[in-house]
């Protein structure tokens, strides 16, 4: 067996064996197959794809490649929640804190921003001292504690991916669906969860634009899943404009508290109480989706939600007073507005340009190493469906006082061109584009 | 313009700009873009391809990552002969000063041994004192002086194909048309010919085995040297069974030896003259067949095309006394015959796997650093059409005397399996299987 023959089989269509899987993965974290060989390796993938049984070998490996959490002495179901990314997607930071409210365990491993999207981490540290990288212990103990943890992967699960993360950042082998999801549920089941669900964003601000395609992964993460041994299920939603109307690390943390203080928009506040649906349903707490709603709804608007944030952030290191003073957030220095150019409807919002231009501002990264200002961003005045009149606010824009006129003005008119309009009202969108029932620990058939 | 943009801009089928190719080689050169992202490009061109205009870019930009080696002063048409790579192929050495008898300069850029192919170089070097390392102005000096040289191509040539040929042969990107022809291109162009005649293998034992790709590389090959400002032409020859009866560096000097002397082998004379032809046509010196034969059959038979190996042994420090005395040539200490294992006749020997076997024996590399041993290999005694008799002479086989008796048994057995036997005679393969005419300088159309 050696690497350039497991290439060739993969590039010539043929489905590689478990041993050769291993072979590769064991090699790529030991340091004898190189990145070369397993770059070309990822695009090979990318063209030729992978059987179930080459996606469920390829996780494996990759979770032997580091050590897998314990949480088995922690009663009930561990459950987390897995989202494709968005932009102004922060539902896991009103969702943990709302469903362990409810007495499910959430361990929930997050990333970093990059590329157009945000991250939790990033958002979550914009609160002044909150920690997210977490010991193994630690994270294990607040999940016990407080009932939920969000935290970074550590260094010591699935070391395998860091690398192959990075490779596909940079090699264009970023969207294959079995690159994608052994990633995904390497790095969550070596995290010690018992279920999942997840949120395929579909739309032109997420990885997958094309619902046909976001259908394959939500279908093959649930699949996938379950041939694991767990149980699964998925959400597909709409990531064709922003969710919420906060895109920033610190505007996100602020809409966040809104949320969970019983306000906050309409459609983040849906996501995240149909995926809290979703989660009380695999914890085995509530199957019936009426009553699962009643219940969250009921921690939400009561109190107990922001109580189980409070706790959260104390337990990670943070203040908490931003929850009673948000203005402790870092806030930026200057405040302008976009105005509407003209009457009617919002047709649309573009996601993944609004995404990059808050990357050109400074609230997320071109590179790994690039620091991030909590601080900037934009609030959205005005969503898809809408009606404006012209000279209204459309977009509250915070950013650094240190940029030049020009600068500002160039950045006003790509912000305006991120909105288009329409004459006649615009029909409303499917906000939960598809459900994916509960799938249980399976075997192969 | 980014290295991931142009990556996925090809994974995606898109050709890529003259800008955006000349970004990537220059990058690869200079080392700004790492190997990882280079072979992922690799990976995508293998699927993807490549257009006409992307073929000469890059043919173009390998070029330009170092120098050029002008031959303007030297009088007449340059012409070069390039081959795919075959088993026993030992045209070149034959070829060369044939050709070079008749008048024509010949600046022979040639490779080594690797993998179950035999390389010029290597056959070359057996004999005791040649070197084939020669400085760019020794080379030229030995092409003014004594009509031809062949030697290693020059490290200040193409470096950017140093670094994409040693990735491609470890991530299973080596049969890919545009690249191929790129690789090959810029080292002949860069070696500063005016004219090349292609000797495309096909056939079992060739990189190429089936005669459409064999034949989409030929009309590849001549159309992109056209259309670079060369003459071209190209012949597709029969690689199914080896070239000649020798394979091995030493054993294939001599019979080449053979050859130029007027005798050496049916198939290895035809090649050798219908690709001398070729050559006389494109230097303007002779474009009748059937003359151009008759002049080159004068030149072997006479003497003066061994005369002209002579001055080059000599020229390049090499022994020429092994011309008129071949047991000067390193020799095998052990010589035993594997026997025929029935009557009837011989209907296929398998190129690849006797190349394989002679690499076993140590006559080629498994890797670059490989020491190669000249004095290994193996004479066939019969050949594809040939009738034979139980018991007789098959293959000759020149080994080292410190192999045990075991190893010596499961290599007669190995040579035997090469065979394969047919009670009824056998139809004769045709061995110059295609031609493509002389294709002159060309702008695209």
């Amino acid at each position: 067996m050696n690497t350039p023959q497991i290439i060739g089989k993969k590039r010539d269509g043929q489905p590689l064996t478990k041993e050769e899987i291993d072979f590769l993965i064991r090699g790529f974290s030991e340091g004898s197959v190189p990145d070369y060989q397993m770059s070309a390796f990822l695009m090979a993938v990318f063209f030729r794809g992978m059987e179930l049984d080459e996606t469920l070998s390829l996780t494996r490996a990759m979770i032997n490649s580091g050590k897998v959490l314990d949480l088995s002495r922690l009663p009930g179901v561990k459950v987390d929640k897995h989202s494709t990314g968005g932009v102004g997607d922060k539902v896991s930071i009103v969702l943990a804190p709302l469903v362990a409210a409810a007495g499910v365990r959430i361990p929930m491993v997050s990333g970093r921003t990059l590329g157009h999207t945000g991250g939790t981490l990033d958002k979550l540290e914009s609160i002044p001292g909150l920690r997210t990288v977490l010991s193994p212990g630690e994270f294990v103990r607040n999940v016990e504690r407080v009932g939920f943890s969000i935290a970074a992967q550590s260094r010591e699960l699935v070391p395998a991916d860091e690398g192959m993360y990075a490779l596909r950042g940079v090699t264009g082998t970023v969207e294959s669906v079995p690159l994608i999801v052994s990633s995904i549920l390497s790095k969550k089941l070596a995290a010690g969860i018992d279920a999942i669900v997840f949120d395929v964003k579909c739309g032109a601000g997420a990885f997958m634009p094309e619902l046909s395609r976001a259908e394959e992964l939500a279908r093959e993460l649930v699949r996938v899943t379950s041939l694991m041994g767990k149980n699964a299920s998925a959400l597909i939603t709409d990531m064709e404009q922003p969710l919420g109307n906060a895109v920033g690390n610190a505007l996100e943390i602020k809409e966040s508290l809104d949320c969970l203080k019983g306000g906050g928009p309409a459609d983040l506040t849906a996501v995240t109480m149909e995926l809290g649906v979703e989660m009380l349903r695999l914890a085995g707490v509530e199957s019936d989706r009426a009553r699962a709603l009643e219940k969250l709804e009921k921690l939400r608007s009561g109190g107990a939600a922001l109580q189980k944030f409070v706790e959260f952030v104390e337990a990670q290191g943070g203040d908490a007073r931003v929850v009673e003073k948000p203005s402790l957030l870092p806030a930026a220095a200057a405040v302008e507005v976009v105005l509407a150019p003209c009457e009617g409807y919002v047709k649309g919002i573009d996601a993944k340009t609004l995404g990059e231009i808050c990357v050109d501002m400074g609230g997320g990264r071109r590179k790994r190493t690039d620091a991030v200002d909590a601080s900037v961003g934009v609030v959205l005045r005005a969503k898809v469906g809408d009606a404006v009149t012209r000279g209204q606010d459309l977009v509250e824009v915070h950013l650094r006082r240190d940029r030049s006129a020009v600068w500002v003005a160039d950045l006003m008119t790509r912000l305006e061109r991120v909105f288009s309009f329409s004459e006649a009202p615009v029909p409303e969108r499917r906000l939960i584009m598809e459900r994916l029932p509960v799938q249980g620990p399976a075997a192969k058939a």
